[in-house]
Parts: structure tokens; sequence; C-alpha cells
């Protein structure tokens, strides 16, 4: 077998065979197949698309090319759940405790990651001594145990998936359906998951702009998943605009644990119900959707989500007393109020944008060897739709410097306001399953 | 400038600019641009094609990475002519003593390659005492006084399209018009010509099986041509068979003097003809192409042709009795009829496959180490449309080995009868002027 041939079949836009996959994949980790010729696939991949058997095939292979975390020690299903990705997303810190409070066990390998700001366990250490530094035997017994533990990345996991994602970044082929979901379900599938449900984002914040190609991206990455044996669905939920309040590590804590003791943002708790539905429902721990939910509303209101919470941080080490006074979480020096300039409603929030300035005032790393500032972000007080006077506040910022003239200009900028009535944005478009 | 924003914008099917086509170009030469950027945009390309302006950019930054030829101490308009390859081609031997003998500069730089003969160099190293290794300013002299001399390539012309010929061949981008193109067309101009008459070969044993991909790159390449102020024209001429009757290279030498002499193959002498009235013409060594073709008819006539083939050889170490005695050439051990099996008309010669078995005899090099064998080869007894009978030859096989069967077969397998009568092929389809 020959890559160039290989090549050259996807650009006249042939079928490649499960062998000819794994061929590829294979000899791209270890090194026998150049970048120049992976990066000509992906551009004739880019073109040519791939059929839904080719998608299942590379997904495989790449979960194939490294480490696979075996959770088979775990009682149960394990439902993973995975959002593209947006500003201010905070339903992995909900989730997780909601639905392992209803049985479903949830074992999370979690990173840190480059953004806006910091990733779950960079959120998580906003509690005082919680780490994610625990033995595999660890992990399994506290899953076991109280249905959630985090750990941290370890082990090899998708190492092809790993160098594809680097040369697609410098190639112009990250835009690409196929290549796109079949980087994430390999991940997914690699650390373990049973079923998966998926949070695809769409709208201005999103990395699908419209809710088409976000439908399309949401049909292949749960037609690879029921393809290759794990029970998969998707939500489309907005990011038009910031999901919830907060954007920052420790303000999402608090709002979470708001959230738990259901006293969460409407859109942050309404998603949180959706997604932990599908979770319990895959989960087999509801026999109907309503039933799923029906539970989930159910720990929320007799605080068993909350307790759940509580026992998590405190068997990783972390100060269970922030849930019931969340001023132990890291605090910012100053508090400054965004007030808006004029009476009116606002029209638009910049979710990228906004997230831009969250990570000026510290909460994200915008290098890999950045700080971040746990206590600082920020927590909107106005979403699309909502009508504002001149001198309300738009947005709460949390800082730890005094002179943030650059933030709030981005702000002003990101949050605007006209005098017409505007509609807020629907918050779940629909939902894909196989 | 980004080479991942630009690949994305040829990606999008949009037009680089010529600073743009420049930075791309010399990055890739200097190394700072990677393969695998390169390899992803050649197959941007192969989907989205170049305009003819991104063409001429392309071609003329090709010939700007590397040195350029200055033949400006030549007199006269310095044409060169290119054939895009085949079988049995030669018309490059016939046509440099053939135009220069009516007056036209020809200032010839050439290889030796790989292939199922030698280049042209190869074949001229058939006359003893002939080399190509000449300084500069006696090359220059010789044409001046010769009007044709003929050296070997130095220095380094286009290191950027070798760079990216070598890429293309390793990821399936050979395939593209424009790529092909400009590729062709750098070199030539680089090699200094003021004008380029290309021969572009068409049917099974040429690059371009179709006559309208043929049609394409030969407008392709004459629109470069004329873009960038060089007087550029293209034939397209047959190679469903190979041209001619020899394929080795003594038998070619042997054969361009019998066309020198008036007494070559009717196609070959034609082909000549044809080609060497454009090289007159865009000389303006005549008024008309018709004018051009009678001074060139009067050349083989009264013997200036072949005269200056003669002070051409000698003018370079050669001995030139070679052509009043061609058996002063090297000659071949054995000497093989392939005897035809059935009554009928020749309808195939496979030109590829031939030049196969003609290589097998050790007239080419399948690798740059092989040694060249300049006595072997093949002539055609037979072309397309001929009758045969049974027993005539269809072929002489000219051999150093007696055993030969692995060659005979090929040959009867590429050299097909019938019973039904064929059609010669027409020699030139059509000619492409700017």
């Amino acid at each position: 077998m020959r890559m160039v041939d290989l090549i050259e079949k996807k650009r006249e836009g042939k079928e490649l065979s499960t062998e000819e996959i794994k061929f590829i994949v294979e000899g791209y980790t270890d090194g026998s197949i150049p970048d120049y010729q992976v990066s000509a696939l992906t551009m004739a991949i880019f073109f040519k698309d791939m059929s839904d058997r080719e998608r299942a095939d590379l997904t495989m292979a790449m979960v194939e090319s490294g480490d696979q975390i075996d959770l088979s020690a775990i009682e149960g299903i394990k439902v993973d759940k995975h959002s593209t990705g947006g500003v201010g997303d905070t339903t992995t810190l909900v989730l997780g405790p909601l639905v392992a409070s209803v049985g479903v066990p949830v074992a999370k390998m979690s990173g840190r990651g480059l953004g806006h700001t910091g990733g779950t366990i960079d959120k998580l250490e906003s509690v005082e001594g919680f780490h994610v530094e625990i033995e595999n035997d660890e992990f399994i017994r506290l899953v076991n145990k109280n249905k959630l533990a985090v750990i941290g990345q370890s082990g090899n996991l998708t190492p092809a998936d790993k160098k594809l994602y680097s040369l697609r970044d410098v190639t112009a082929t990250v835009n690409s359906i196929p290549l796109i979901a079949s980087s994430i379900m390999s991940k997914k599938i690699a650390a373990g998951a049973d079923a998966i449900v998926l949070d695809v984002k769409t709208g201005a914040g999103a990395f699908m702009k419209t809710l088409d190609d976000s439908k399309d991206l949401a049909k292949a990455m749960v037609n690879i998943g029921n393809n290759v044996g794990r029970k998969t669905m998707a939500v489309i939920s907005d990011m038009s605009q910031p999901l919830g309040y907060a954007i920052g590590n420790a303000l999402e804590v608090k709002e979470a644990i708001d959230t738990l003791k259901g006293e969460g943002p409407e859109d942050l708790t309404e998603l949180c119900l959706t997604l932990g539905s599908h979770m319990v429902f895959l989960a087999e721990k509801a026999s109907t959707l309503e039933e799923a939910r029906a539970l989930l509303q159910k720990a929320i209101d007799d605080g068993s989500a909350l307790e759940n919470f509580k026992v998590f941080l405190e068997s990783q080490g972390g100060d269970p007393s922030v849930v019931d006074e969340p001023s132990k979480l890291p605090q910012a020096k100053y508090k400054i109020e965004l007030e808006a300039k004029q009476d009116g409603y606002v029209s638009e929030i910049v979710a990228d944008a906004v997230g831009t300035a969250a990570m000026w005032l510290g909460a994200g790393r915008a290098t890999k060897d950045s700080v971040i500032d746990l206590a600082v972000g920020l927590e909107l007080r106005k979403k699309i739709g909502d009508e504002v006077k001149a001198g309300d506040s738009l947005a709460t910022i949390y800082s730890n410097e005094e002179n943030i003239d650059n933030v709030k200009e981005k702000l002003y900028e990101s949050i605007k306001v006209t005098t017409e009535h505007v509609d807020a944005p629907t918050l779940i478009h629909t939902e894909i399953t196989g």
C-alpha cells in the first residue's frame, strides 16, 4: 500500500477501505507516513468528504493509536458529556453531581487547556485543597462509591488525533466535518465512554456559526458513535450569547453551586436538565426522558445533588464548606459595575469578545505557560432581550487590577443596547438522535 | 503574512495576489514554509485552480527562485522547443540543425534524465568524441558561429520547481494543469528562451491521454508564455503510438540523420517541419509559416541542414563522419526481428509499453545510477494502419543479449494486429496560439 495512491483515491472522491484508513493512521502515528502526505490527504477530505463507514473507521483507528481507559470496573453504564465549546459554559460542573446524585456513574478525565477561562480542573481548584492527582484505583473506587470523580489526563490517549489536529491547525483543514467529528468522538471513546451526550453549540460564540453547520456536525458525531457501538445523541444549544451569567473560574463554581441549589440562571438550569435527562436515560436510570427529568428536578429540590457535590469535593481533598459559604472561594480585589449608557434592550452579547475580556482579566490561559487568576472574571447582569435603564449594571467585573479600561471598552463594544424590543434567543434548537 | 491564511484563501477559491505567491515560493525555497503546508496548498489548487494571473505569477516566482541563463550575447531571437514527452521522440535532434541551418539561433541546455531512452545529451554521446562539457563563453561563441550548440545543465535553475515537483509526486498533486504548466514554463524561461514552441503530445503514450486535456494544458502554457512576455504557441501532436520508427539512443541519432537527409519517417518529418516552421516564424526569419516551411524544406533538399549537423558535432568534439557512415555509431550484437503471427492490420502500438521494452534492453535509465547501453533499442517496421502478413517484421530489436523473451513478449502484447482495416491516427490535431 502506498500513501500517494490513497491520497489520489480520496482526491478522486472514492471511499478508503478500513484497512487503508488503519494503514494511514498507524503510519502517521509511528512516523512512517510524513506530515506532507497527510496534509494533502486532509485537504482532499475537506473537498471530497468521507462516508459514514470511513468516519467510523477513522475514529476507531485514532482510538486504537494509543492507550484506552478501561472503566469496566465501574458499575453501570458510563455516560460522558461533551460540549463543542463556548463561553461561560458551566454545564460540566453542574451535570457531574446532578446526574451522579441519581445514580449515573460519572468518571471524568479532564484537562486544563487554553481559552477564555481554565478547564474543569482549573475551575475545581478554586476550592481549597481539591486535587485531581489520584491513582487510577482510587479514581475507580471513588466513582463506585460516590458516582463522581475527576482525574487529570494521563496516558497517551489518541496520539494520532493530537498529531493530526496540530497539522490541520496549520494547513487550513480544521474546518472539515468528518475530521472534527472523528477527532471529538475518538477522544470520548478512548476515555472509556459507553454512551455519549453531545452538546453542540450554535451561533456567533460557537465554532459552528450556523444552525445548519451545527446540525451537520451533530449528525456526523451521532452517526459515528452509534456506528461504533456507543449510544450517542446530541442537543443543539444556543451560543449566540454566553451561557448563564458567570465567566471565570471561581465565579463559575459559585454559579454551579447556585444551579445545584435550584437558584441558577434559567438558561444554564434548563440546558443542564435537558442534557442531564439524556444522560440519565442513556445510563438506563430512567425509562423515559420525562422520568429522567423528574429525577433530576427532585435531586435539586431535595438537596441530594448539592450533597453529592460536597461529598465529591471532600473525597478529592477539597473543602466542602464552600458550598454553604461561597465567600471562601477566591475573591477578586475589585468589583466594578459596567453601567449601561442608555435606556433600551440588550440586542447582542458577543460571546467570543466577552470571553476575551475575561481572559484579559486573567481568567484564562493565552499560552501554555500563562498563570490563571482563579478569582477574576465577570458576571453578566443582563442577557439578550432584557430591558435596561441607563446606569443599570450590564455586568459586574471582578478584577485584581484597578485600571481595566481596555476590558470595559471591550465589553461596551460586545454588549449592545438598542431602542427596539429584542426577543431572547431560543436556547435549545433541536435534538439529534441516531 | 501567514501561510495558513493563504492556504485557506485558495481553499475558498479566492485569488492569491502577486505578493502572496512570491511569499509562498520564496518561503518554500528557503525552507521557512514547510512541505506540509505546501502540499495542502497544492491539493487546494488541484480543486480550485488558479487564474491566468496567478499562473503567470507562480511561473515567474519559480523562475526567480534560482539562477537564470543570460543568452543576451547571442544574436537574434532565441526560440526554444519543448515537448511534453513521449516515446521515440527524435524531434529535438532533428530540429536543432534544421532550424539553425536557416539562421535561427538554438542555444540548447539539456539533461540526461530518467526514462525509456536517455536524454538528448545521452543520444548525442552516441557520436564518438562528442561532449557537452563546454564553458559558457564557448557555448555562446558556438551558437553565434554555427547557430547551434548544446550544453549540459548547470547552475541552480528553478529550485522552487524542483522542490515542488518532488513534493507533488508523492502527494497526488502532479495532475493539475496550473501546476504542470507553470513548472514547464518556468524551466524554459529560466533557461533564457525569448520565444517558445510547445509540442503537446496527446493519446495513450502521452501524459495527457485525451485531446481535451492536452488542449487545456497547451492553452495554459501558451497563456503563461504570452502573459510573461515570451511569444509562445503550441502544436498538439499524436502520441497514440511512438513517433517515427526508432526508440533507442544511437538508433534515434541515425533516424535524425535520415530525416535531415529527407529520408526519415513520414510522421517525424512532418512534425519537425510543422514545429520548425513555427520556430522560424517566431524567430522572425520568415514572415509567414508557408515561407518558413519552404526555407526548411530547402535546407533539407540542398543538404544545408545535414551540413549544419556535421559542423555542430565537430565543434563539440564529435566525429562528423557518422553522418555519412552511420555504421560508426554504436552497434548492438544481436538484431532480432519480431515477426507478425497473423495477417491483418496494426491497430495499436502501446507507446508506453514499447518504451518499457526498450528500457529493458538497456536503452534508458530506471534509476539515476543506471548505465545506458547506447546501441540497443528497436525500430518499428509497421505503424498503426499498416497492413501486415504473418511472418512480416513488426519491429527490429537491437540487443546485446541473446535471450530477450521478456522483451518480445512485451512487444507482442503492445503491438496489436486485427483483421479489420484501421485508419492511421491523425498526426497533428490542432495548433494553439495566444
